[in-house]
């Protein structure tokens, strides 16, 4: 993937504007990009895109409640021991956007040509979904259709809708119908039944999932609840309609299993507006919960909703999102088209993540069905670091989810004949969902992944106690994990750890992986560190934790040895860094003769193909350089930024965004912008052509990262903030917000200066460029910059750099003449 | 697996006899082993042992039709990209075996305690089982069961079988009904959907298999005719009876789709006996196979026969197999125990081999379901020689049934992006069919294993045109796949060949694998040979096939380059040869403190926890010793022996035979014999408590090797035939035959001298330990030996051994203080 023209999107379509995304005319290609980009959602409840009349017109009508997932027994053709048993897979709950109208007996249906304009918005300050249609029908009336779509970030369970019919000349008859539907028998246009193979699509089910428990008319209030049939989950939905007109009406509700409907038949006049209200509200339970008390607490959802009124609920909505924005926003001047983008990928986070509370965030949030709607490292890794610095709640929050599944990680870590802990690769319940170990189950460094995040959240927001306190049984059990899974070897006795697979899922099953070994360091320091910490200043607290963990110190001193042995694989010859032990001694993948119809790789080649050769799905050493960034000289970042990006085909939208950071840092300031135009137009352009499945929540929290560690050079290592800006030439200015201990810091990059500004908290030291700078009164702080680093002249091609020049035809097909892998465990800088 | 007690068979059970197999009680444990070790069959038809009177006391009713199969859609949990797709199960054909009989309404069970005897054996020179059984009625009457079944070798299609009843004490009602019944709908005992996980057990089919085509009552004779639901492959199934008494009878034939049943009621008299000879049989066709057709030929099979009659069937049945036995027979003088275990299993490969005429040679023959019916490698590595030396013809037929299947291992190669062909791991059509890659598509050396075979055949009998004739585009394919595979690396170039799997299934996706680099060395050298051979000896001929095959002479010049250049690995400080480029960096695994229930590993460990350790399933490096054995020295053989027997688990039945060859070699002949016991009694003693499964085909196959390349001593490397024998202690003779450039030798081995005896053919010279012994006339040569070869002291424990003595605790988790791995491309001897 190379960067995208400087503005990917199609601007007569999607007009330029800072604060929202509006579409100004209707068209039938791409439908599942747009019903993705319009989705709205709360992190816990989901509706995507889909327009209201519900017709054909659709990619995917998908509608999704967090968490709410359905079972099912994975059959391997081939199985083998302690292979995952159970799938999960997240379930498109009833869909209540469904609005249809007919005037005259005549449908709207919105490609017709009668439908004369058509313009739908948001605006990520409002977070309310509007749409205008205006309609010429065939009876020859001019009809005006307003509608809005609304999920509540101040009440997770509701969602508010409304639908606005105004015949613009003389009376008609209109019928307006609105659903709440179960969808589960319809095969979407996207899905791995009708199109062809794709692994990241989401399965079909074989069966009816949702089995309905209550279906009930409560005075034209509709409930249905429904169980998952092997889950067990229990699901309830409640609507509510208000019509409000002065023509007369006749209503009708008709209730089914799998459908309810409200009819209303209006004698409409000329000219006057009538409005429908629907009122929406989803509550899911666990497997004992009873269909009675669910509908009980959908009832109370829209009791109260209606009892403060549609007023009251967009205000909050709009307080919400302000909230939110204070903390979020990363402003730039000079690039509205990039303003706006990152912006949507910001209020993407919001919807992914706002209202989670106590659940985990998928993948594609809850805007699609993509990976099953499982729950990876992506939220440790690609957006703990923002919300810690943005929305320490919301990193605690999402950290808090981790331990709850603890216990399946100890029991997941005994299958698989290890002590400790082992955190499942992909899962929604705690168990490890995935089935294809070798991107999966062997993705070990999901463990120092958790760890890491946790102690970013500490570091970052002040809260030390948090490592010592309720995350300490995730050190130690991660700790302990990587101690059993290594083992020390040679005469040097240097720790090793074979046949795991790093980020990179183009190679899988290496010894020695740089990333993970780099990774289980720091977990095993940091869990040392915080076990004696704990030891040493509360031994009764420490007494009562090492009892139940059963932790002796004596096992401390293991870990510590263990991580001043690790292993990190760096090859004299080439200058750089082995992604794994074994990587430089592959042949290098030829990407300049790959046709570009063969890509993504991993939808054109067998995996052992691809793992064959040197050819990168996404970042993996570069990742290690930007996370453990503390334990490379700036010297070797170079080397090994040039001798990976241009083997990284950036297949995985997790890669762009990391590249962009470490190419920022080492000095391809045109390389970094164009990575980080990856990321941030992902989704608006549908740069992997599979934004219908949902929206790439990572690479939307890498944005952030992109902008904020990358462009305005933020390090954060063990909480120490550094600053060491890359402004990208043309921006004006980059102001975003950052964590200091705690306190929060604003900052302002100009090509000459750096101004930071000290928002709340107490304050303190931070560097930049090396030097101390005071942050503790209310003034702002102005730091003279010199330029923006370092300046590289820009890579071209698919050819790896070795000692800064393109290697050689003869280097790539037979290798360096001084190219023999060696170990040096010790010659990087400790962090 | 260590070696079992002398005679690890119950021979209160199974008295020893040298020419056949008796039970002489009835026992209802272990039901599927019995049902295995006398099933009969002939390689295309195949009979389980189940007693005839097909109640509930069966662990498998099982009728199997080599190659007639069933497909499904392999559903991977992840899919990727050239994932096997179809699977192919072997299918359990309509059982004819049945026949019960009723006497005075009492039903005849094997298990009641009326039962006063019951004998059942079978003679291996007539080829039929055989059963006697008294019953004590409860009515008081005392009935002789005699009945007999017998697959034809003569009539591939043919099973013959008689059930013969006699009231000895006063007259009775006597009922025998005699069925063909459909019996896909039952779960049987030893089934995947009956026990727990086993990944060797046979998968269950969701839906019907077998539609019915035809059923029909053809004045008494039976006729039914199916269809496999997804293969479209086309059955048919003829059933004639006679019945023989002169007791009044009423007769009735009672047929729907899954069952004919013909019934006959018979007022016995005393002491008159009562026959009923029932002539069964079966034939297949493909997916265009018209059901009328299919049933023409198994009546004419059945007019055929009866037209000949039961003598001359019997008499046809004997002659085949005294055909079979001059050749293949193994004798062993001093002990009979050993004598009848070994006859059992070359009894076996008769049963899985003597008339598959152009199909494959399953894992388990036609025995049982063990495997889906898959054929892999075993037929080339374990069962060509053995033919090769004793039957030709069945050697080459398995071979053309490879060179079948080149067009679809062709389009394997292409979807693998690799030029050439690759062969399925495991298939029934053709179709790679094995759904984890890991240990399945990654084992690339069966191409390797296909073309040694084809060497092998061609050497040992005499027959090179073979080699540049039918044999050469399968050389020509499989060289290309190796060149393509592998890239020439290094300022020495050297080939390597990476990520593949060795035949040693606990290591997986490995870099520069012992045995496929040899192997595909050998693969090159013969196949560069073969066309150069060809280009000079016929070039009009050699200008077809180039033509067909797009061949230049410059390509093989690129073959030859890869052959010489190729990888072996070594380790200079281990003194051995890796199993692969990182095996040694692995930890060894303690098989000592693994607990005994916690075997075979792969029931009880996930492969990426086996895989990270330096433990075996079955023989690598050591079948590289044998199969390559001069491209080694003898003492690189005894440091490698030394360093892998130990570690190797023998998990797999492939192993032990292997094992105990190079034991022999080296001179470890406790273990030798103890490894080949493991394998003469695999299945008589149920060593891997799996025989219920069906035959293991591989390990008697190996067996053979096991006594003749181990014991015998003989090596035959480009059908250069040398003889150094290893008798082992107690055993006073060996006998065997094997093949000199098409002729047939007699081998006599006593402890003191090796007498050999020009069979047949023009005869030639061999080697006995180094010196050049002369065969042309028809004199038998006596060769004095001077003992048995080297003898080193029992190997105990599971510590491999380096250097001569047990390595160090200290050597085996922290490593070799000289340990350091590195590849010396050329440190063994040419070939």
């Amino acid at each position: 993937m190379r960067a995208p023209a400087s503005d990917p999107v199609d601007r007569t379509r999607f007009p330029v504007e800072e604060w929202g995304l509006t579409e100004v005319r209707y068209d039938t290609a791409h439908l599942g990009q747009r019903e993705t980009v319009f989705a709205v959602g709360n992190g816990y409840l989901g509706l995507r895109g889909n327009n209201e009349e519900g017709n054909a017109e659709a990619h995917a009508h998908g509608t999704f409640v967090n968490g709410f997932h359905e079972t099912w027994d994975i059959r391997h053709a081939e199985d083998a021991f302690a292979f995952a048993k159970t799938g999960q897979t997240i379930v498109n709950v009833p869909d209540t956007k469904t609005i249809a109208i007919t005037v005259d007996g005549e449908p709207l249906r919105l490609s017709s040509p009668g439908v004369a304009s058509f313009r739908r918005s948001i605006d990520f300050r409002e977070g309310v979904l509007r749409r205008d249609v205006t309609w010429h029908t065939a009876s020859g009336r001019r009809v005006a259709v307003r509608s809005s779509r609304m999920v509540s970030f101040s009440r997770r369970n509701l969602a508010l809708m409304t639908y606005e019919v105004t015949v613009l000349d003389g009376p008609a008859e209109v019928v307006i119908t609105s659903d709440v539907r179960n969808r589960q028998d319809e095969v979407p246009e996207g899905s791995a039944a009708s199109v062809g193979f794709d692994p990241r699509r989401s399965a079909q089910f074989e069966n009816r999932v949702l089995l309905s428990q209550l279906v009930r008319d409560e005075h034209g209030r509709m409930a249905l609840a429904y169980r998952a049939a092997h889950s067990g989950l229990g699901l309830a939905v409640c609507v509510d309609h208000e019509l409000f007109t002065d023509d007369p009406v006749t209503t009708e509700t008709r209730m089914t299993a799998d459908l309810g409907r409200r009819t209303y038949r209006i004698a409409a006049s000329e000219g006057r507006p009538i409005l429908l209200v629907k009122w929406v509200a989803y509550h899911d339970g666990g497997a004992d919960a009873d269909a009675e008390d669910l509908v009980g607490l959908a009832r109370l959802t829209i009791d109260d909703a209606q009892a403060v009124g549609r007023e009251v609920l967009a205000a909050e909505q709009r307080d919400w999102l302000a909230g939110y924005w204070a903390n979020a926003d990363v402003e730039i001047d000079g690039r509205p088209e990039l303003q706006q983008a990152v912006r949507w990928c910001l209020f993407q986070l919001a919807q992914a993540a706002g209202r989670t509370d106590g659940g985990g965030i998928g993948a594609k949030g809850v805007s699609g069905s993509g990976y099953q709607g499982h729950y990876f490292w992506d939220t440790e890794v690609y957006l703990v670091p923002f919300f810690a610095h943005t929305n320490p709640g919301l990193a605690r929050r999402a950290l808090r989810f981790r331990i709850s599944m603890l216990d399946a990680a100890r029991d997941r870590a005994a299958e698989m004949a290890q002590r400790g802990a082992l955190f499942p690769w992909r899962t929604i319940n705690g168990q490890e969902a995935s089935a294809y170990y070798a991107a999966g189950t062997a993705q070990y460094h999901i463990d120092a992944d958790i760890a890491w995040a946790m102690c970013k959240y500490a570091d970052v927001c002040g809260d030390p106690g948090f490592l010592t306190g309720e995350a300490l049984p995730v050190l130690v059990e991660t700790a302990r994990l990587w101690v059993d899974l290594g083992f020390f070897r040679g005469p040097e006795r240097s720790f090793h750890i074979h046949s795991v697979t790093g980020p990179d899922e183009y190679s899988a099953v290496v010894n020695n992986n740089l990333y993970t070994n780099l990774m289980a360091r720091a977990n095993l320091r940091r869990a040392a560190a915080a076990v004696r910490e704990l030891a040493a200043g509360d031994p009764d607290g420490f007494a009562a934790i090492a009892g139940d963990l059963r932790l002796e110190l004596s096992e401390v001193d293991v870990w510590e040895a263990a991580a001043e042995a690790m292993t990190i694989p760096y090859d004299e010859g080439f200058g750089v860094h082995p992604q794994d032990e074994d990587f430089l001694k592959r042949e290098v993948w030829d990407l300049a003769h790959t046709p570009e119809e063969n890509t993504p790789l991993l939808l054109h080649y067998h995996p052992l193909v691809i793992y064959r050769f040197q050819v990168l799905k996404q970042a993996d050493a570069i990742l290690a350089l930007f996370l453990a960034g503390d334990a490379f000289t700036a010297a070797q970042k170079r080397a090994d930024y040039e001798y990976y990006d241009p083997i990284t085909t950036g297949d995985s939208t997790l890669s762009a965004v990391v590249q962009s950071i470490i190419a920022a840092e080492v000095g391809y300031q045109e390389r970094a912008l164009g990575s980080c135009m990856e990321g941030i137009f992902v989704d608006l352009a549908d740069l992997h052509h599979n934004t219908g499945d949902g929206v790439h929540i990572a690479s939307a929290g890498g944005v952030w990262n992109a902008l904020v560690y990358g462009f305005g050079g933020l390090r954060d290592h063990s909480g120490r903030i550094s600053l060491d800006p890359r402004l990208p030439a043309g921006w004006k200015a980059l102001r975003f917000g950052f964590g200091l201990s705690g306190s929060r810091v604003q900052a302002e990059l100009t090509a000459s200066e750096l101004v930071l500004t000290l928002l709340d908290g107490p304050g303190g030291t931070l560097t930049v460029r090396g030097e101390p700078v005071s942050l503790t009164g209310r003034a702002s702080v102005r730091v003279a910059l010199d330029g923006q680093g370092p300046l590289m002249p820009t890579i071209t091609g698919s050819v790896p750099l070795l000692h800064g020049r393109p290697a050689t035809p003869e280097e790539l097909t037979v290798g360096l003449p001084t190219g023999s892998t060696t170990l040096s465990p010790q010659q990087v800088p400790d962090s």
